[in-house]
């Protein structure tokens, strides 16, 4: 059966197409900088949003059609596989991603539950090997479940702790059962409410013993995924506390995780701690951390989360130009769409196009970024404004042989200082050009 | 003569005083938890707001009347310390603060602005010794100046990175001169407008680069100032580096300069950066680097850092909460009112009315706060909501004897688990009892 | 049976009491300006929240543990009326309010769900009448259900403006059959996610008819009560056409609505929109449409609608404050906690706590400002402030005799101009005064 | 003399033109719909910005290195207008726009300040008259002066709200001698730092006292610009009383000022004010007030008026298709760019790279905006969505022939409703091909 209609196969057909259901800019087969866009872009579909989603929100129950509505319990689980790998299917996607308790439904024991996953994973399982789609990274939903009101691996019940050690446990094992890629650490509900009933320093230090935990364990098995954090700053506690790629590297740092962890940074999580995409893009890969994505979008009026498909173009050519000049770009990551469909877009077929509005912008700002690249335009600019570095005093001080008092001996004989413009004007200018004329 | 007409000096009436002038809350010789207020308080008048500032704002010129405003060049600047220490004096504060720029104007070359500085601090200095008044911290205002414009220690121009140096080798000269107890770098322009011209990686080596030379010269000269940095997210960069506690511990922990610098917290930075002043304050104080406060409060409503006079109690208390709770209390810091009279407070009564505000909240918090502590409020509430972590699997997660395994076995066998309520409203409305009946 | 524990009647023990379950500030009869505590407020409590909330959040189901949950369909509605008026006695609360979805499941057809409903009226007049409780207002959940994806009124699908119209027909006559002393409009799904879709003009001018016929069929049916709009910015649509107070008026003033609409206002969602509880509640007052408040908080650090229980006592004396000036007070409106207890806080007795929290806060807050206003505290200020309109060319301009002309020639006679501080630290100090020594 | 170097007139070039200095979309004498460029656009510099601006901001002194840096006083003013006609004849753009302070120096009185005011205004009329450039608006500066510092019309002080009064008087009287086609009221500080010492009901009594004798003294001197009220909802005070587009319509039609003005929409007021610029251009649209634009942006991460030159072609696109789609088009407005350049680009050749950006961006999305309502993009969707309202029982509701009555019969026998999907990403995805494409 189809859960999406009679979609067929979606093919490249150009810019000009006027086919809805065409991409117009992916090409997965173009070269661009050596490799194809296939290879740069690693696509892969989220579960969550896409095949357990539903269009709920805090204001209303789901409004989501959805071809496996007629199903419950491990049939609905099933269906879901179906969906997944035709949707993957309809989009050439190669990979997909996935929590636990997106998969399989919760038993009335971990018994159980373990019982269903295990069923679905096998399933999954088949369904890779026939068709050759990849797991990009798997995850434990430790937010969902009202045992974790008060956090998992922070959570103020031991209790609580233990059961969420043993839910990674088990996701590890799966990741290394179907190959995932990476292991995603994204703390649904590792923060706080308030200061005023919290043990900052407990909930912290025990966030930190349950990844070396994870990082032993997976080490024991042999599971070599990369593992990743994905920082957020809020949402859905007040204060979360992998706040961003920063807050994120001082918590690895600390605790001396720096080694086994890099990040999985989200545009929306970005914009919503104050930053943009490419800010923790370019943070992550100075820092050497920059793992993989997940591309969506926020609305920068509104001050939650809203997950919408990519489709600002500045933000996905900029977000490519810092995993192009990523050593290894993307590497054992990907582009992940955690994205949903609006709620007001509830029909089956909205979800290939979203997902082809996103590849497509996501194809059109590789393109743009490649170009740039090629063209040197942020090289000259950078050449130009820190040419002073070079030579002279400013070789000195990179070099690290100038002192405070070398310094203040040349700045007492060196008047007037001469400062050049950044001439940021032209640059937006130049970067409107290139978006349109690439 | 008198820069703020007739006041003579503000003493403790009382908290039913309704004398204008006269503090509620602010007894400095009230002993609490074993250290009288004036101890615990360590207040500090900020020389750029009370003494410099003029109420201009981006759509205004200055709008305060001031007793100097007649003077110009040095016998501005001699007036101001005349001020700045009778301001002392009428409010019976140790402390005061500065920047180098707000103690006496830029000469035509480096060699004259530090004459000109020369000649203040040691007039400064005089004023110190015949009063008893010490010098809270100082530091260089590296923003004001056009030579600016791109940053000083992250500029990129190495030419203003050199005069950078060399201002900043005289401001630890001077902090020696004085005997400041701190030394703060606030990096008003280190950060970026836009990273389509930004070489990140490079700015912050130099930032690096620069903090140490800063270390290596205050060894040299013997000044052991506490160093602190000061975290701000953004304005006037778009991005400042130091955005917020975190980042800047991630910042100090990847180049080494943890062991050299605490931090000095202030709210309004905090609130622009998303978090609490109580969150700020914790999150250094669990890391061993709550070195400071700058005491003010910003508009939740606006965007901008406006730096009022703190008045908000639920503010203070937290606050002294966590001062209290460092070890040592604020040591080597204060509180040091980096705040300013409104544009529409023009008249010099003012400056008084406003640190009167300001001194009596922080005592109001500091009475307020250690009620709590003398009571075990939070004690309490934390020792009853982690006391899993006390025996049991709990003891074994926290002392590093639990692995997943070990978990997973208990988390098997363990059915149901039962969680407690974090009781949150109960506890604010015994904080609004604190407040009101301490 | 008993849904709240062996909680008997919350009274009110003084402010120094350490019962958890006491008033320390709200005795019903204590007199303040004429009239009872229990006259000024008229405190209501929130069905959805109290009653029908479950403390799911987008990222989890609910936690709320209640006695009800054993039950499902018109058992379970009959139950939460059973605990509703027995939290009204635990409380002494005189009012309550619902929406139609609240208090009854719907069925698979419109006649079906009034049938639900109209049983359910029944039961309710039934305890309304042996226990003296009244309902302050009810209101039409045009929101929930997926019908209303695209709104209600102003939905791109006539089919459900008409059922829209339906459901508030029925609620209207429910109201009526009830004594609602107000009917609230709020627009749940009144706006839009995107203008690329969006006929705006069309959806204004069909939610302005919508609202004219509720008018018509009130008053057909002779339900005469108070019609109030409750706006809102954002959540859940991007954008919210009642989005706060001045937009409201301006969209009743365009469709002549303003003789028959009074506001709503809500502190959450006065912050929401950029502005204070205290803004929203003034301008509400000064344009004569103070109706009603809901009473709640949001975290300022935070983007979407928390519906805290008020606990901030700037913001619940800064609200009563102008309660009080409102001619008649809150008149036919009341005090509705629209307010949910915190997921974490999922047990019954955190539902009492909640709103003993938040009527004692409402309580200081009328207490203090009531003693603002017999000292002439604001009065005073203004008074000062503005003089120069009493009289000369300030009366001549209030009083519409002057005009450009005569207004030049004073003022190029009129040199210098001097103004007067606005001594607003002061001012702050002078509140906190008030709040701890009231 | 050249104060812009040896730049000539900017042309077009087309849009792979690799001249920094040319045109590379707009075209003045390209025609779209049926009109140029050159009058769709009618673009406007902003005299305050481009000429009186320096860079400073609250933490730095002016960086701009500009030719009449070396003149003072009238000498300064009068190269100022020098300037200004050079840069309008750089660009090729017909108007200009300015604030009375902008273009002459204060006296010591008002009368000296009107003789510079009016020897100035003489000297811009030759140069119009010599050159053929026009005046877009005119406007009184009441807010950089320390006597506005409690508001110009709104203001706590009598003897301000008449020297405000005289000095629009001057302003309305060389509005005419110029020709001026708009005259605009931006309430620089009309509004309130705090509600704690504000008398809102009397200020804003006062700002419409003040703007009907605006009205009654242009009548009387025979002034026919169109009046525009400009909103922004804070900055410089807390809180501006012409919030937004819907508060401004509150405003003027309670005090029956609705038929005298219309609104100057801002792109980065809008932000600000947690709206879309497009919303706002709509809103204002739909109510027959959409009058004149100022053209820039804003950063969507801060919290302050950036004003930054126009580059997202998203927005110029959406602002040009409300334009486009406005009876009249912009009519007597135009596209003003109240935008600076950014501190960092301070070279005089910054100023012209920023217009050509921004006129570039604006022809960009004036081509784009075009295409899509040739192609009937909008149109269709609007069509397809809202088509129900066409017949049946739609056309009763909008006709005013249905009323609940009939509706809940219609809905009683209409079971199921079925709605259709917003479709929204596909047509974002849409929207970024005509981008690239058109």
């Amino acid at each position: 059966m189809s859960y999406f209609g009679s979609v067929s196969t979606v093919r490249f057909e150009g810019r000009q197409s006027t086919n809805p259901l065409a991409f117009k800019f992916y090409n997965p087969d173009q070269v661009i900088l050596g490799k194809s866009m296939r290879e740069h872009l690693r696509f892969a579909v989220a579960y969550w949003h896409s095949f357990t989603g539903s269009g709920s929100d805090p204001f209303g129950v789901g409004t989501a059609i959805r071809g496996w509505d007629q199903y419950t319990g491990m049939d609905l689980a099933k269906a879901r596989v179906e969906a997944c790998f035709e949707l993957l299917n309809i989009l050439d996607v190669d990979y997909f991603a996935f929590h636990d308790r997106d998969i399989a439904p919760e038993g009335s024991t971990l018994q159980e539950t373990n019982r269903n996953l295990d069923a679905i994973v096998a399933l999954i399982k088949e369904h890779m090997q026939s068709s050759g789609k990849k797991l990009l990274w798997n995850t434990a939903n430790m937010f969902t479940n009202p045992r974790f009101v008060h956090g998992a691996a922070t959570t103020s019940n031991a209790d609580v702790f233990a059961y969420a050690a043993a839910q990674v446990k088990k996701a590890l094992e799966h990741g290394k059962e179907l190959g995932a890629e990476n292991y995603v650490f994204w703390g649904g509900r590792e923060g706080y409410e308030s200061l005023l009933n919290t043990d900052l320093g407990l909930e912290l230090d025990n966030l930190a013993r349950f990844l070396h935990m994870a990082v032993d364990y997976a080490k024991e098995i042999g599971f070599d995924a990369q593992f990743l954090i994905e920082p957020k700053p809020k949402e859905p506690s007040k204060h979360q506390y992998d706040f961003d790629a920063q807050t994120t590297l001082s918590f690895l740092q600390k605790y001396n995780l720096l080694p086994h962890f890099k990040l999985n940074i989200e545009a929306n999580h970005a914009t919503l701690a104050g930053h943009t995409f490419e800010h923790e893009l370019r943070m992550s890969r100075i820092n050497g951390v920059l793992g993989s994505i997940d591309a969506n979008q926020g609305d920068m009026l509104l001050g939650w989360d809203t997950d919408e498909f990519p489709t600002d173009l500045y933000s996905t050519t900029l977000a490519m130009y810092e995993i192009l000049l990523n050593e290894g770009g993307i590497g054992r990551g990907g582009v992940n769409f955690d994205a949903k469909v609006r709620r007001q877009s509830f029909e089956p077929i909205d979800v290939v196009h979203a997902h082809i509005a996103g590849m497509d912008s996501f194809a059109r700002g590789l393109q743009v970024a490649a170009k740039m690249i090629e063209d040197r335009v942020f090289d000259d600019i950078l050449d130009n404004r820190y040419g002073s570095y070079k030579s002279g005093i400013g070789a000195e001080i990179v070099s690290g042989r100038a002192n405070f008092k070398t310094l203040e001996a040349y700045a007492l004989q060196n008047n007037p200082i001469v400062n050049t413009s950044g001439r940021l004007e032209h640059i937006r200018n130049v970067v409107n050009q290139y978006i349109i004329n690439t």
